[in-house]
């Protein structure tokens, strides 16, 4: 690596950052940038820079750039269905279905007591907060099926559920131990539509 | 993906130009960025935008910040031994392994007519100067033993081979942790016909 000119280490020790990058590929990746225009090279860097002007929607926490995220301020959304998740990027990859009309909250991650991960460390506040706000009458758990997941859900059934409110999680489709990141949108489709009572 | 933020819309946009990588992977990959802190972000969009630094050696053509890179400009490589690459990253690729102590030429590719890299689109001109002078006493051809690699080996042995210089190639034979029962027949002759001792 210490033959390649000094900008070309650069890049790929930035780019070995990303998951499963590794040295070859990052070297690759390196090589390609080079291959852009300089003004595709300035646009690549400028959207990177840009990454700060997302910050959090003030209602249900996913990625946003104004202060109500574009779902939280469309009150033709159906307001009482919440689907609550793990990551903001989980609401990305529910709404690329295009069937679920109601709103979110993003919990922050999962329970997972070895990384750290507590109630009090998640949105567990916000979320019997919101919950007890009469328009809600669903809350569905939208959680990969893996160990941290269900245990996320079983905590969230056992200790949110309000009276009169229904807990619904995702059901057909996803297959135990799959990671809900890289679901394909049908079997995402397929796991709203069969969501059952937890 | 128009339910991302424009912001992650324009890096999944700008990454997508990278070898191989689709919108899931990019997606996977902006996230990844946006987790980064803004210091490596920062540091990040520097390294794309130093590539603007990258020139091309004066005397090998190889990626370089200076007018002559680091292996020209080193008087203590063999002067004698010429090693003519398709890429400036063949001349990575080769110096990574150490054991070459002589001097690079980049051709700039390899002849391919159909994708227009004849003669003259390759630094022929810059090669056939660079042979004939006296410390130069043998030329290695390190190209790809494809199609398109053993073409321009040929071309150039026929046209450019000067009385009383050597022209050789890199040994094709068994790569290291290869199945001989899976070893196609060109490759196998070459093997037993380029056998040693052991």
């Amino acid at each position: 690596m210490r033959k390649f000119p000094g900008p070309i280490r650069d890049l790929v020790a930035a780019l070995t950052k990303l998951p499963s990058v590794g040295p070859k590929t990052a070297l690759r990746y390196a090589y390609a940038v080079l291959r852009l225009s300089p003004e595709e090279r300035a646009q690549f860097a400028q959207a990177i820079l840009n990454l700060r002007l997302i910050t959090y929607c003030a209602r249900c926490f996913t990625h946003s750039e104004k202060e109500l995220c574009e779902i939280c301020a469309n009150t033709e959304r159906d307001q009482s269905l919440l689907c609550v998740v793990a990551h903001p990027r989980d609401v990305a990859t529910i709404e690329a279905t295009g069937v679920y009309q109601g709103l979110y909250l993003v919990l922050g991650g999962v329970l997972n007591p070895l990384e750290g991960q507590t109630p009090d460390t998640l949105r567990m506040r916000e979320l019997a907060e919101r919950i007890q706000k009469p328009e809600v009458k669903e809350m569905i758990l939208g959680f990969s099926p893996d160990v941290n997941g269900e245990t996320t859900m079983l905590y969230l059934t056992r200790n949110l559920k309000p009276a009169s409110k229904k807990i619904t999680r995702l059901a057909r489709g996803l297959p135990m131990g799959a990671d809900i990141e890289y679901a394909d949108e049908v079997t995402l489709s397929d796991a709203l539509a069969g969501r059952r009572e937890a």
